[in-house]
């Protein structure tokens, strides 16, 4: 990966700065000591568990081999991560896998069960704690979808996938005998993507979960040896950290201007808006997709309050394509007759920068080579990580999320009462 | 609609303000004065083209008889709205409606070329300049493949919807005997979903397209001829803008709890940056969809930086339920036996109202008693009216986006030129 970043005139002094350097020194030591909580997944890519991922290998080539579709039941970190890979990089050596356990609508569920009616299917429960709601809820329901499927071997239909040891789930799989991966529980949901929680559907998905995590390996590595200097994760986040302490910046968009990101993108919101907007501070953060959103919110991102940064992640090449051929001499479009949509493509992309550079918006752009296994494990660990910093650049604890809990409480007080 | 509204402490003074409510009358007056410009929208609901809505009758019903699938080709406020109201309305009576060109991105309309090989097709071009690249792009291929299915009869599979005499798309059709439907001159993209722009969709998707124009009209009414105090129109952009003018609050977030109303908060985003943003002003507005978002970006609403507004649209009926039965003793969820999804839902809503509540936050909150054809046409109409006000009190053309031309120019330059 290549960041770039334009519009941030104080960013080589900012780099070079003594101090700044020894703020994010003791960042790194805080994140890299035994007091930092929830930090698993730091040296996951090189500490992770071998068995498990044998395991996830050898449940997923079962799962595409009896069935047509895998359900996997989770909310939050634990689909967010599998949906943006699969969204990306699914194909004909994989089965279809579909999300459901995101809300609480009777259609969206009877949509999906009506689908699978004439299917084979497995399902894939995943909490950590082993309680969320939404997920214990639509397990009730596809449980009794299954007895009615499969009779007595229900039960061989259903992956758990939860906590090591506690939990409601945890004790579930052990009293019915039913499979189960497990989420290692000083990973938090927002950092889970490459372990089993993630892993289990890419494979069912037919993505190369090895060159996944390659990838991964591939950032950690940099993360941890690169130079201060040229170290990226730590670019962004220093500079990200800056733009938020210059109170002119509220928002950060996120584009891509391939329309498979669009689930990365949801991923990214969670990572961040989850691990820095607490304690009353935070930038909001939204994904955008183009050229489709150029046509909407890009109005706003052009000529709007300038209270705005922007990502960019741009892939070089993208493989499939179309030429355009035999134009009308007539249409507004004969200077075009061909070229490829990937041209087009490139050439939105980079009139969309200079556009946005010219309006002076701080802007970062990542150039991946290609979209595929490798780059997708190494994307995930590099905001991973880099987002970890950003919040505790802020002052803020990344891997908690005590927001979340307050709907939640109010919630359950109301269904109890009623 | 009933709406509310919460942490608003100077809402009551204000909204008897002698000088807003001159100011307002200041925006009706010029709204529904000739000077302004693109507003044929305004009285649309009254004073639609009676032929033309007969016109879309008529060929959605030949669609439906000879038709698997509606492909339409358009972008922005060319396919959101109609992609709002499919998404939450879509039934039996009607065929399947897809939308394509709202990208540069050979594999998107690959997968839409692969899913249509063995169906019945028909293609709405959607551009009102008869211009834009990304339509004219999908338009070349997908005439190769109509041809390609249909032979010479293949231009009785294309609908063009574009402006009534300029354009090249006009033009074309003209020239090839292609059936067209008109987009207005004097209504803009994203203040089109009540043309034929979003009435052939929504007909062909077997919509009641008589009662999305009755509840268009009954919000019209109300905005027409309600006073100041109980017009809901105003209340809301004078509350907003008055809001926006406190330079504390940056975003607008719109939230629902049917995940169906995603693509309605698309369409919502479109209407208000393309409004407002511009002349480095307005409110950066972004869609969730809860619950899922509350275990992502419901973390930043909870607890993160305050310049949040947040607007929930709840609808207090949904069809399609589901009881959960039987549950287990130990489950965390035994306390839920009996509930059934919409009760759950409603509790979710009124959690999370509560929750939001909390943090001081300024809330909208508009009740709709039942999401149908009805309540969808009083919703756009209602937020057309609204954003329309809004943009003249921040002193803003609601009805121009002349940042969107700033990316096209550059990447036809380099097309050009390449």
């Amino acid at each position: 990966m290549e960041l770039n970043y334009f519009n941030m005139p104080f960013a080589k002094k900012l780099l070079k700065n003594k101090k700044i350097k020894q703020k994010v020194n003791n960042c790194l030591n805080f994140l890299f000591s035994p007091e930092c909580e929830m930090t698993g997944w730091v040296d996951y890519p090189v500490q992770y568990d071998k068995t498990e991922f044998k395991k996830v290998k050898e449940i997923s080539k079962n799962i595409i081999k009896n069935s047509d579709v895998l359900l996997v039941v989770g909310i939050g970190g634990s689909y967010l991560g599998a949906n943006a890979g699969i969204e990306l990089l699914k194909n004909n050596k994989g089965k279809e896998v579909r999300f459901v356990g995101t809300n609480f609508s009777a259609r969206d569920l009877l949509e999906h069960l009506d689908y699978c009616k004439n299917k084979n299917v497995t399902i894939n429960l995943i909490s950590k704690s082993g309680g969320t709601t939404e997920v214990l809820i639509v397990m009730k329901i596809l449980e009794d979808f299954l007895k009615k499927k499969y009779k007595k071997n229900y039960l061989d239909r259903i992956i758990i996938t939860t906590d090591t040891t506690k939990g409601y789930l945890r004790e579930y799989a052990t009293l019915n005998n039913i499979e189960t991966l497990t989420v290692p529980s000083n990973i938090g949901g927002r950092y889970s993507v490459l372990t089993s929680v993630g892993l289990l559907p890419f494979a069912v998905a037919g993505l190369d979960i090895n060159k996944i995590m390659q990838g991964a390996k591939t950032s950690y590595d940099e993360f941890k040896t690169n130079e201060f200097e040229n170290n990226n994760v730590l670019k962004y986040a220093i500079l990200r950290n800056y733009l938020y302490s210059d109170k002119k910046y509220a928002t950060e968009v996120l584009g891509s201007f391939d329309p498979y990101m669009e689930s990365f993108g949801k991923w990214w919101q969670q990572l961040f808006a989850e691990s820095e907007g607490k304690d009353e501070k935070g930038l909001f953060v939204c994904p955008l997709s183009y050229s489709k959103d150029l046509h909407s919110v890009g109005q706003f991102v052009q000529q709007g309050k300038r209270n705005l940064i922007e990502t960019l992640v741009y892939e070089e090449n993208e493989n499939k394509d179309i030429i355009i051929e035999n134009i009308q001499d007539e249409s507004p479009i004969k200077y075009l007759e061909g070229k490829s949509f990937n041209e087009i493509n490139k050439c939105a992309y980079l009139g969309t920068l200079e556009a946005h550079k010219n309006t002076g918006m701080p802007i970062f752009e990542m150039k991946i080579e290609k979209i595929d296994e490798f780059n997708l494990g190494y994307l995930y660990y590099f905001f991973e990580a880099s987002c970890a910093i950003s919040g505790l650049l802020l002052g803020v604890n990344p891997f908690n999320q005590p927001g979340v809990e307050d709907y939640k409480t109010n919630m359950k007080n109301l269904l109890r009462n009623n």
